[in-house]
């Protein structure tokens, strides 16, 4: 069964490597060999990696230039992040529901008190 | 090499079917048994995937009642959005651009033209 291109993206993201390669994607196109370059890692190794992000669409490779340039892919990211938003309320609501606790527990403390009780002086 | 926990989150959430078990608890917890009803799987199937979600931090189960429910665990996936914030601009700005583009389209649609040259009446 070939997985669905939902779970290619979420299995090609579970790897810090191939992470790693999206952020420094993230910040323009590069060679390959410019990507190997912080990794301790073989060619081949990062070659793997790519063809493994660039199979969930998470990155293109220019066939135009002869280096063939690799560029991240927002809109696959953005698959993600759609799949994300269905859940985002979740999250949210338990946030209101601190938030107004925080709320009741500083309502209690703004409360006028009654004077605190002095000791009665000694006769 | 144990994996991180933001790729151990990413493995789990590869897979279809235990998405919809998070989106099932997403309406509330459930047993076991209610949630292998829809699924053509058998229990034992079940509970695999349950502990691959639980093993992510993704769900959780209560020791409490005898029938142990399981409960989404939101802050796992706030996790998984936190680190999709910083791809967040790169489709943002993309969109940006089209946004301009669009405009300047139709910018040039409105621009007043010159009347449509009519053909000269036949004398």
């Amino acid at each position: 069964m070939t997985p669905d291109p939902l779970s290619t993206k979420f299995a090609a993201l579970a790897d810090p490597t191939r992470r790693a390669i999206l952020a420094r994607l993230a910040l323009g196109e590069t060679s390959v060999s410019e990507l190997a370059k912080p990794f301790a890692m073989s060619l081949p190794a990062v070659s793997k990696h790519l063809k493994v992000l660039e199979h969930a669409g998470l990155i293109g490779r220019s066939r135009e230039a002869q280096w063939r340039p690799c560029r991240i892919e927002p809109e696959a990211l953005k698959e993600v992040d759609g799949w994300l938003e269905q859940y985002r309320r979740l999250w949210e609501e338990r946030f209101d529901r601190l938030d107004a606790y925080l709320n009741t527990l500083q309502a209690k403390e703004k409360k006028p008190r009654a004077a605190p009780k002095r000791p009665k002086p000694p006769r």
